[in-house]
């Protein structure tokens, strides 16, 4: 086999065998594969795309190029949600402590804030103390004690990923649903998920921009999942404006302590959910998503997740008691506000742009060696469909620095989107897809 | 500037501009831009296209690579032609000698045989003592003393092109007509020609199988030769049988020396004359087509294209006495026949079939590096449309030694068509396409 040939199929828009891919991805591995052939390739998928047998022999690869997390011995069913990334989206903190008090066990490995989306990993380490580089034996016996834990990526799961992923970033070839889908899933299946459910978001503070993209996605990572024996649902879901009241690390932590409480804001909750309610039917819990939720909202009530939070934040090295007194002024010295340029109503805050405006601040990054800040972030005070007065303040800023705070402010000003009508409600889940 | 950038535009099917061409292209040559981004990029051109515009500045880059060869103080008009390639496609040594004769200066680099292809400087060689490696200065001196010079390329000319064809040989994007027309014009504007005739061939023995191929690859040409300043004409010319009766090195230097001396088979004799009439309108030395087709046919006649090709083989170190000596009997000891399977007519010999039979022979090679041979080769003692009697000899060949008789002739018999009727006259030359 010689892997121009297996290139040259593949631009013509041939389907590709389980054994040629194998063998050029996994030459790739290998190092038998110069990364010259396999750039072309990926752009050649970039224009034909793969079938679904492609696209699950790529991830079978992939995951075979690394070793996965074994759950042996612990009692599961084990359940995790994926989110394809977004602003203010701190969905994963809230939903892991309420699916395990419902009996259902998530091995959650995260990643970290890059460009205008923000990272669980970072999030979570703003909890003094809180240690995401977690053994494989640590994350075992803490899903055993806890029912969920929150770790990064281990240089054993998927390597193949991270050496696709930096060619792919350097070639222009990340955005082919193909590769992002072996990319997300072999890593969720590496990690010892037997249920997944995906949050596909689309909107301006999505990778996915367009819906009709998010959807081809979201029915991607269904169907190949599904040929690989995995239970998959995604929801599609809003990421047009962020999601709840606060974009930051510690900020966001906050947020989701709010939310455990059953004080978070609608439009969080409304996500977290529908999410987290289908995580409970494919862990066996619920007969459909409707009570899925119900036992979820019944669970959030009996505040038994907002303790497995905590006992979390111990096991994981951090100090709940210190947490719960860092609450409300945990807060960077750079602080400014955001007033309203018009009296009307915000159409719309632009997630992207907050999102930007984030990396700025120190919430996010542009390079994955850049460090973070845990105290800096945005408030939104008010959302999308609210009304505003002029001069009324719409958001507290808070920077690593002055000088970032210089930088964000106008962009966080140019987001907030003016109407002088009320408009009518977002709709957050658009669809949900499932393997036929 | 990122190169990722300048790749997702041309993804997006996007213009590149001049500047962007230079940093990719000229990057690579100079080593900043690494290769898998490159075969990425040529990957998306495959797909995209590029403009004339952009071809043009390809081009130029590619140019700026190396330097050309200083032909100044020479008396011009210089003119040349360049085939894309085929089996018997032996023009060459026919047309240099008779365009000099009209005093058009032929400064001609050629390449050698590869795949099924032959190769002029193969052929040349062929001639006991004959060398293609001349140094500028002698180049220069032949060109003067004889009106042509025959060479290969030299490593100053176009560095570019070796480290940009090689890349795309083994990532699958040799087959993009904006980059196949880059790689052409880039080295025939090096060499120092201000005319330029493109023989594009189509069909079995050619690069593009089909004439509407050949046809976008010869419009592109012209237009970005054009675009340049340069003075194009290129010719759509079949090559689904092989050209003249003779396939081989020697073989082919003997046929050569049959058309000047006014005896040659009629297919080669038409397609050299369209092309060599045109290198003499485009030398000023005619108004038509037509007027320099006759030019040269006169030239034949009057024997002083023979004179000069006998003294440019003196002047590259071969011997003209030896040369002629040598004609009708410098074969290959290990020989064998193809005789007629049934009686009627030939209805076509597959040129595909004959130049891999050919690479088998020893006429040419698969990889740059192996040897040919000057005795091996097959001569055609039937044409397609001839009428032949069953066991009636078709083709005598001569292999480099037993075993390669044994691997060709299945091929060259496979190659044999037969029909019961006679066929009409194929059209050798099917179009010509200039500069508008």
């Amino acid at each position: 086999m010689r892997a121009v040939d297996v290139i040259m199929k593949k631009r013509a828009g041939a389907e590709l065998s389980r054994e040629e891919i194998e063998f050029l991805i996994g030459g790739y591995v290998a190092g038998t594969i110069p990364d010259y052939q396999v750039s072309a390739w990926a752009m050649a998928v970039f224009f034909r795309g793969m079938t679904s047998a492609e696209t699950g022999a790529l991830t079978e690869v992939m995951l075979r190029s690394g070793s996965s997390i074994d759950l042996g011995g612990i009692q599961g069913p084990f359940v995790d949600k994926h989110s394809t990334g977004g602003v203010g989206d701190k969905t994963s903190l809230i939903i892991a402590p309420v699916v395990a008090s419902l009996g259902i066990r998530d091995p959650m490995m995260s990643g970290r804030a890059l460009g205008h989306t923000g990272g669980t990993l970072d999030k979570l380490e703003s909890i003094p103390g809180y240690r995401t580089n977690l053994s494989v034996a640590e994350f075992r016996r803490f899903i055993e004690a806890d029912g969920f834990a929150m770790t990064g990526q281990t240089k054993e799961i998927v390597p193949a990923d991270r050496l696709l992923y930096a060619l792919r970033d350097v070639t222009g070839t990340v955005e082919s649903i193909p590769l992002i889908t072996a990319s997300i899933l072999s890593k969720k299946v590496a990690e010892g998920a037997e249920g997944l459910v995906f949050d596909v978001k689309y909107g301006s503070g999505a990778f996915m921009k367009d819906p009709v993209d998010g959807e081809k996605l979201a029915r991607s990572l269904v169907d190949t999942g599904a040929a690989m024996g995995k239970r998959i649902i995604a929801l599609l879901t809003d990421m047009d404006e962020p999601l709840g009241h606060m974009v930051g690390n510690f900020l966001e932590v906050e947020e989701c302590l709010d939310c455990l409480e059953g004080a978070g804001p609608k439009d969080l909750m409304e996500v977290t959910l529908e999410l987290a309610g289908r995580m409970v039917v494919l862990g066996g819990k619920a007969g459909n998503a409707a009570e899925g939720r119900g036992l979820c909202e019944k669970a959030i009530a009996s505040r038994k997740p907002r303790d497995l939070f905590l006992d979390n934040v111990k096991s994981q090295g951090g100090d709940p008691t210190k947490l719960l007194a860092l609450r409300g002024n945990y807060r960077s010295e750079f602080v400014a506000t955001v007033t309203a340029a018009q009296s009307g109503y915000l159409s719309r805050i632009d997630a992207w742009k907050v999102g930007i405006a984030g990396v700025s601040l120190g919430v996010g990054r542009n390079r994955t060696e850049d460090a973070v800040s845990p105290v800096a972030g945005v408030q939104l005070h008010k959302k999308g469909g609210e009304a505003v007065s002029l001069g009324e303040t719409v958001m507290t800023v808070w920077g690593k620095d002055a000088a970032s705070l210089d930088a964000a402010l106008p962009l966080l000003r140019e987001a907030l989107e003016y109407t002088d009508t009320p408009r009518s409600p977002r709709k957050l889940v658009l669809k949900e897809i499932a393997s036929e």
